[in-house]
């Protein structure tokens, strides 16, 4: 009992000097600008928290590195499971760091804090960038809703832009909607796609081809090397039933294999195209502003369901009416009502 | 100025007497139940009326005729327009009221109450149904918000059935998101095409053609029945691309000629086909519980947001932080967070 006691004690002192050491908001921005990782990281935790004391200074950080962010090119990457995104990312990020580029990987992954961190959570898969000082790679933040989730990775972009960072890889699985998340703050999106798969119209998710920039198939190598020559065809003609998008840009097709780094360069050359292309007639910057309008009004949606939801006297009574509900006992509208109206008494 | 005042006077005097026969809820439930037309009317009139002060009658009407309705089956029909849907709907309604069928036409169109009703406004579109005994048509409601239209068009329906007709069509645009909101209220979803506008398969919108049941392809009369032949047989291929739907029901393709009364028969052969298997395999009752959940959980939506723009803090200062939010002043996420504390402010 005294050892437990002693050791209880040494861990509480021990506790107290590591929050002693917790840097105030302002060395995290002077770290954060001077690209420091470490300041960076600890400022990320900070927005990831969910402990309602961290908010002020998360926002606070926000703020003041606001004004040093957005000049890196901010891309999505997508694609079913299975795809080879870890593999991909590790080659195409290190051939952005090889032309002297800083760049930092972030996903969106909702499904992360039921598998504990499905993306990037396993490091090892991006065992050279993981190593390069000129990378940058975060797992998935935890949360339970996407909106959430959506909301700690796009401010952890402003963040590692203001430390510096020139490309931003936004990494989201191939499933759900956290697609049209991450395709709401990236600049450019990039789909991932597998040749011969039986994959390549059928079974195709529409709006995730419609969003994309790029399309890319993986794994052209060995056996599959005829199979991806003609998957890319196929591609290239489906996307000709396409109306044109309102940028200017046509969506391009190539393929390419992350194991044997083929066509992994030809990558970053489609993506300055682009960025030039819409730099120059004005489309990346008012699709950045309409993504923080859509950001905007997004978060105001999310913030009334959370406040409403988390009402104490919502939970048990939301139960009740909805089961009266589909008993037909009660019309959905004068249940909606008579729960906001009960949301607002005192 | 004199005729003027005495008119007025008159005017008055006729409005205060209109309203002294304005019949109380019970007298309208009553008239509903027995399948009075005019008390119908009246009380979707009460339902579409943005005054508060008919809500409370409104929300009572409704509940009362709760129990009596779920009976009919609900038809949603949509298409581009130029597709024919009100000469369709004439031909069809006209063909169920013929099988001694009561048939009630909706509609949700949420232009309608900027271009005055573009929907069903011109009944003499369906002069013939417009007289039968057996039909009622409602124009679709006024509002600002498609919310508020679907929501008034989904309340009208519980009316109606409690007035004993067996057959809903609601009839919506072939355009923008009222398609959604009537999927969502349709037990089945009718979607109207024609042939040889190069609009087979090309500039289809995918969202909408998931949702159909049934694909008919009108105005397969005279010199377009070659084409209408060849684009049913395009559209059952391309059905083929899709995954099978849950409810065990395979999307059907015919074609019709509404002028000329061909086809249409068989339309409600393939309703009642539809009908029986899912009511045998339980989606049928599923679907419409996943429905009223999908209202509530709607219509708190609806309601929360309603109340937040409708705060008269909120309008000015949201145009401020909106447009500090793009000139990257200000976070979209801080933007919200203050405009929420702001509206709960007393």
């Amino acid at each position: 009992m005294n050892t437990d006691k002693h050791f209880r004690t040494t861990n509480i002192s021990k506790i107290k000097s590591f929050r002693k050491n917790i840097p105030s908001t302002s060395e995290l921005v002077t770290g954060i600008l001077k690209g420091d990782i470490s300041a960076l990281a600890r400022a990320i935790t900070l927005i990831e928290s969910s402990n309602k004391k961290h908010s002020h200074s998360s926002q606070e950080i926000i703020e003041r590195c606001l004004p040093h962010s957005g000049k890196s090119i901010r891309i999505g990457i997508t694609g079913v499971p299975g795809v080879g995104k870890s593999t991909f990312i590790e080659a195409f990020g290190r051939s952005l760091t090889k032309l002297g580029k800083k760049v930092a990987v972030l996903a969106v992954d909702p499904s992360s804090s039921i598998s504990k961190g499905s993306i990037l959570g396993d490091k090892t898969r991006m065992q050279e960038l993981v190593r390069d000082p000129n990378a940058f790679i975060r797992p998935s933040p935890a949360g339970s809703s996407l909106g959430g989730v959506a909301r700690k990775t796009r401010e952890s972009i402003v963040l590692c832009e203001a430390a510096g960072y020139d490309i931003i890889l936004i990494e989201t699985v191939g499933v759900g909607q956290s697609e049209t998340a991450v395709h709401g703050m990236a600049d450019f999106f990039l789909l991932l796609k597998l040749a011969g798969a039986g994959d390549e119209l059928q079974g195709i998710k529409r709006g995730i081809m419609e969003m994309a920039d790029l399309i890319t198939i993986n794994k052209a190598d060995g056996k599959n090397l005829e199979q991806a020559k003609q998957a890319k065809m196929e591609f290239s003609k489906a996307l000709h039933l396409y109306p044109p998008k309102r940028n200017g840009w046509t969506t391009k097709v190539l393929s390419c294999s992350a194991t044997e780094y083929t066509g992994i360069e030809e990558i970053w050359e489609v993506i300055k195209e682009f960025a030039e292309k819409t730099k120059n007639n004005g489309h990346f910057n008012s699709n950045r502003k309409e993504q923080n309008k859509y950001w905007l009004l997004q978060t105001i949606d999310d913030l009334l369901k959370q406040d409403f939801y988390q009402n104490k006297k919502i939970g048990p009574l939301m139960e009740k009416m909805t089961s009266q509900v589909l008993e037909g006992k009660l019309s959905p509208f004068s249940a909606a009502e008579k729960l906001i109206k009960l949301s607002k008494e005192d």
